[in-house]
């Protein structure tokens, strides 16, 4: 069980995202056990546990500290995340994530289905456990329906590009930026502290997940295949269209239409077309810029957050500012 | 909105299993408008309500009477059943359900996995929002838990000609009896009776899902195909096979060998010849009275429950042997 390098710079935070991950493997408990297998190996395959650590960075903010308790409903998150994930994999027919084969890919989809449905419960089942109210549960259940509204939405605008700047944010928000505005609410609405500071927490990750999500569009469109865990471009096959290119489109939509219109059937030769074309519109540059707007609205809440003893406020700046910058 | 004719008997449980249906419709609201009219199709397909109905009956025994709640409660579990019928529906390829296409075979496998993740979080939601603490919850996603280890683990055995009765049985009270046990305990619990109480009413539950389980699969071997919605003997072809195959199989394994060695090829005259051997080894009345055994335990308990004014014991007591009775 290894943690991603990122949190070696993090000591305190390395130790409680290394028990969260124990946790987490304890919880699945399957008597299939293939799947089990690969559950666990999903659970391990070095995803960054970025929702779960600013859950419990902002765990650090309120009067009632429980790391156990804390550390249970940070596991519950990134079960959560980790189901999505199973279940976004079927749904984009994707092959590998993590350099690893989907689950989807190696069981099918009707083991997919369940497995993914298995980790949904898990995570309702350490929130019931864990958490202090039925109010950390009705949060959780609202940002999953929008998270799945969010989902549902993309898949109704596939191949439409009408589709503007202001619709794919709405998309992103839901899709992404949702677990991340849960993660930060709930992590600090369960450590005791108002519902209005819970809130403002809550908007830092709603900024932070909406300029992670763009940066991850961006990704696709700067990066040779063999540095990135999924094809690139195979989102545009399928249809869904990311900030790059809606930004390059603004510029001139009747250079991409003949590539686009060609919607699944578009050949390798098409999506490198488009790319180049991405980047000769400028689309990269202005997401980029779009991103960075995001990013610094997050970075300047952090700084009116209050100040604590282990720091948390200086540990939650660096550490947005260090993932948001990131190129791979 | 049409109820099933079953509930005229019962026009208090039909009034409230009308609101039941009504607040489940209520609650569905979704962006992807073509998705939202499958899901709602779905649920008015004419199910029987019966996990609603006997979360509402046992829902009667305790001092604390809100039927506002008990119908949210009843609407959340019936939300439950239908993700999982969503989603058991991308497993099983099944293209009709109740007599209509299922949301996988309208709309793919996609929609079809993000439309039963929604309905699971719509559970949670009304969950979250009308239970009067955590510990209902807690019951729910260890059901859950159940219910998809069930599934998981007879996906494990399909083929499996060595599966014995106990296995079976095993496997339908996760699958199927663990939601009837729920609506009992819950119904009771959220009412407010005792613990002790509660748990006497999910065994009630099990057992009379563990009867329905088996009289549905007895249906598979006494029906013609156009008098049940999915096709007959299709789960012998996909390798899941139940309490009629089993017990004539404890007869003559080897007659049965030929055909299932055949698993996913097996043609249609190899499935009819099953069906007539089922029969020769009497493996039909042998499965008829094993459900007879479970439905005679649940009435036997149910005559041990209090009296009331609302004579709810009674009602128990037909609508249970009514419905265990069902020759469709």
């Amino acid at each position: 069980m290894k943690l991603h390098p990122l949190w070696q710079e993090y000591p305190t935070l390395q130790s409680e995202l290394t028990e969260t991950l124990a946790l987490m493997e304890q919880t699945v408990k399957l008597k299939n056990k293939p799947v089990e297998k690969a559950v666990l190996e999903m659970i391990h395959a070095g995803g960054k546990l970025l929702r779960p650590a600013y859950q419990l960075l902002f765990s650090r903010f309120g009067p009632e500290q429980d790391r156990q308790k804390a550390i249970a409903l940070a596991a519950s998150i990134e079960m959560l995340h980790t189901a999505t994930l199973i279940h976004d994999d079927i749904v984009d027919k994707a092959d590998t994530r993590r350099n690893l084969p989907t689950v989807a890919a190696s069981f099918g989809n009707d083991v997919a289905v369940y497995a993914g449905d298995y980790l949904f419960v898990c995570c309702f089942k350490l929130l019931a456990d864990y958490a202090g109210s039925l109010h950390s549960l009705q949060l959780n259940s609202r940002s999953m329906e929008k998270i799945l509204n969010g989902e549902l939405g993309q898949m109704d605008r596939r191949y439409d590009q009408q589709m503007t700047v202001a619709e794919y944010l709405d998309n992103i928000s839901g899709k992404t930026a949702e677990l991340f505005a849960l993660s930060c609410t709930v992590g600090a609405l369960e450590s005791g502290t108002s519902e209005k500071f819970a809130k403002q927490c809550g908007e830092i990750g709603l900024n932070i997940g909406i300029a992670f999500q763009i940066i991850d569009d961006i990704l696709d469109y700067s990066q040779p295949e063999s540095q990135i865990g999924k094809p690139v471009l195979e989102d545009v096959r399928q249809g869904v269209y990311s900030l790059p290119l809606l930004l390059a489109m603004e510029q001139n939509a009747s250079a991409f239409a003949p590539y686009l219109d060609k919607k699944a059937a578009m050949t390798d030769e098409d999506t490198q077309t488009v790319y180049q074309l991405v980047q000769e519109y400028g689309g990269v540059t202005k997401a980029q810029k779009e991103a960075s707007r995001y990013t610094q609205k997050a970075l300047k809440a952090i700084r009116k957050l209050p100040d604590d003893e282990q720091n948390t406020r200086e540990l939650l700046w660096r550490l947005t500012n260090q993932i948001l910058q990131r190129t791979n």
